[in-house]
């Protein structure tokens, strides 16, 4: 316990979090997926304690960038089990991560290829293959991935800048509800595979990326459920082949281990709408409710009936407004220095915050030893 | 010239500012309202080598946390040239304020009207009204105002609680191209100085807000057709009885004398459509491109003909696209290396820049002695 704060603070806001979570949910992960490798992705939470923690649990790290190959290393992971998932990278980056003894690294270019070869020469590579992203909260865009046809021809061209073509990579989107969603690209990759052992080949990797949900507001199977469509697809779509397989969840490790801890700052009737303002916003973590994208479960200690409000950050920007569009129940009492506690939300919200827009400082954490409700 | 950084990096990505430029808006804005006091809405950028300049130059400022008051007074600033312009504020925050000597507070509801009363006693308050922020880039959401009926109670109420009722502020939307959208709610708020008139109080301030425009694409007409159209209304409203008035810039200000050099990362086609990555993104101060809402000018000295493209950022985010929708133009023969250049980037970049999501840090600011192109 001697990593936990000894004198946790009151301040708000903050973000709460429960290490212990992150690794319960670490575990059922591996439990619904066995043998598969869980590469934890850095981005959702960087925090120290919780990646020395995933790193004694046996997890590896996805990560995007030389500070997040430094932070895992530092956490005591091995650069063999970091996989340099940004398929567009900074040459010198490349270059920073390989010194470090990172070995693998994702593509989804001819460009990007030859970039890895001669930055960092000997790698493997993944190709990443584009997705739908149907079903998710979050589809990802057109930004990474090419199609299956390409993705062969990315690694038959690695294999002759003498990379080890290791295999495919693919993301089904952000906070996936459809546990099948994993089975046309994985269906897409078998086809992949297939093509380059005729061309003689040897891929041995398969990335199932992230996407695995967390608890937030409207549900999403057991992970119990993605487990077992995925190993049935696996099963179906290489049959005896199977390659190795990674995943690299993010928002489903750590999401559930954190709790963003706010106080109303005022409480306002315009016309006929409650406008409830709390101390954190779009710009100290909640990035994530722009567009409504993420809709966290709120709790409260206030007692009453409820009734519909919008819920708006502290700043003087008038982006900083977390739900409008469908606004949120909160009791009718809540009225200012009530707590109003943001659940699930230990993954994109510190790393998220601004350097300190409009003079309020970026989201803290404090480490908790249980997740207490409001 | 002490002040600048001796030994200018070239790195990217970094925020090219030059100060002097800032100076000249800001006198050209003066100008164009004579007799309007100008105060810098910190939020923009509050660097503190502008803040200082800006105080020599005569500015006010415009503030909406204890952390900008206090940059304000550092800079040499006086407390009664600040106006602590968010009308929802923290209770510690107005006892924050009110200690450091600000006296001047927006509210917008009767909540915070008795609020500052409570923190604040005896302070002057300005009451916010609603407008529709149509024709500006960034229409303001109803977070901020109330009507102008509900603004002579509040005012009312303020006077009844021992502050000063000065009068009334709006907004008319960031980046506003139509010089007339100040004149329907300064006839708003002539009705509610006519009715606190009545009542027998002394209103004497009005805060015109913000929202004229920088040089970014699409355009605007000149700082002198915002002043004329301005002072017309003023006269056309409130005739001999003219209260004084400030206005609120942050961008006109400050967005022109900003540069955001970035390098190019990757050159990648996707299907029919090339990809430009760049070394800066949503996460590092591009984040008023979300919904492409603010257009920046690009610069590039690369030459030859030109075509489109998709500009998206360094993290391994889905949502860190730039321009998707409606495509840029840049050279064809652009490549990695590359220096790309955002102009009139000076506002609500570095201050919007994350932590360091992803391992790529905050967008620095070099101060440079002159605005080169490319």
């Amino acid at each position: 316990m001697t990593l936990l704060d000894p004198a946790p603070t009151t301040l708000t806001p903050r973000l709460e979090l429960h290490v212990p979570t992150a690794l319960t949910r670490f575990r059922q992960l591996r439990a619904a997926l066995p043998g598969t490798a869980i590469h934890y992705a850095v981005k959702a939470n960087p925090h120290p304690v919780l990646l020395r923690a995933l790193v004694a649990a046996g997890s590896g790290f996805d990560v995007a960038s030389p500070a997040e190959v430094r932070a895992c290393l530092e956490a005591g992971a091995r650069a063999d089990d970091l996989v340099y998932s940004n398929p567009i990278k900074l040459r010198a980056d490349i270059v920073s991560a390989a010194g470090l003894g990172v070995r693998l690294f994702v593509v989804d270019s001819p460009e990007e290829t030859r970039k890895v070869a001669e930055a960092a020469p000997g790698s493997a590579v993944l190709c990443r293959i584009v997705t739908s992203g149907s079903g998710s909260d979050w589809p990802l865009s057109r930004k990474y991935g090419c199609s299956t046809s390409e993705a062969v021809e990315v690694l038959r061209l690695a294999a002759g800048l003498g990379l080890d073509p290791a295999g495919v990579s693919f993301h089904v989107g952000s906070q996936q509800r459809d546990p099948s969603a994993w089975d046309t690209p994985i269906e897409a990759s078998s086809r992949v595979f297939a093509a380059l052992r005729q061309a003689g080949l040897r891929p041995w990797l398969l990335d199932l990326g992230g996407g695995f949900p967390a608890a937030l507001e409207g549900g999403a199977p057991a992970l119990d459920a993605y487990g077992a469509a995925i190993r049935r697809s696996l099963r179906k779509r290489f049959g005896s082949r199977r390659p190795r397989t990674i995943i690299e969840p993010g928002r489903s490790v750590v999401a559930d281990s954190g709790r963003l801890v706010t106080s109303v700052v005022a409480v306002v009737h315009r016309g006929d709408t409650r406008w409830v303002y709390l101390d954190a916003g779009v710009f100290t973590g909640l990035v994530e409710t722009l567009d409504e994208a993420i809709r966290y479960r709120l709790e409260t200690d206030v007692d009453g009936p409820t009734g519909p409000c919008v819920l708006a950050g502290p700043t003087c920007d008038s982006a900083d407004v977390l739900y409008e569009k469908q606004p949120v129940h909160l009791p009718l009492a809540l009225t200012e220095g009530d707590r109003v506690v943001l659940t699930s939300a230990g993954a994109y919200t510190t790393c998220y915050s601004t350097v300190g827009f409009n003079g309020f400082a970026p989201l803290p954490t404090e480490l908790v030893l249980g997740l207490v409700p409001a």
